[in-house]
């Protein structure tokens, strides 16, 4: 396994329901690693990327949240609608989607 | 929230018994994240540095595994009295730690 060009980290933490931090799982984050997950194999995306869920990654009020590196860009309120351009604009275009960034205030 | 100097990725994922790919969490990955979090906690590092468990790294067979970005560092078989030196050597010294890597083979 060669070390990936970019390695994408979509949060799926969940909470208890009335959690005050809510969670990325409770917007859709789940939604969003699956829709990867799908573009991942029907692109034939793993031979160059690799794709990861993790546990909370921090803003999770602004969540679903995705992390890309080696840059370390990361997105916010990312729907499952959102993933194909991050795909196509960013992993393979190269041009991170600066509408989709999280601010700079909280990710800068 | 600023942008952290390096991210630690852990993986923590568990499969059923006897499953042919064996996991982190079978093999102490539970243990090395929450060893993580402890030093992390009494150093303060998360002004500097940030920490989340993952799903699957690739690795399984090397596991537990621990990935570094943005540097891109992967680590195997990592034990929770490695996690010091690990902080101390790479987060702080700035010098990934060679003997506790993947070999290249596997990520390079």
């Amino acid at each position: 396994m060669p070390k990936p060009l970019k390695h994408i980290f979509v949060c799926i933490q969940s909470r208890p329901e009335n959690h005050p931090r809510g969670s990325c799982a409770a917007k859709g984050g789940i939604d969003v690693f699956q829709a990867f997950m799908q573009q991942f194999d029907s692109r034939k995306l793993y031979d160059r990327f690799a794709l990861v869920n993790t546990g909370c990654l921090g803003p999770c009020d602004l969540g679903p949240s995705v992390l890309i590196y080696p840059e370390g860009v990361m997105y916010r309120g990312i729907k499952k609608t959102d993933v194909a351009t991050i795909i196509e604009e960013h992993l393979l275009g190269g041009k991170p989607v600066e509408r989709l960034m999280m601010p700079k205030e909280v990710w800068g």
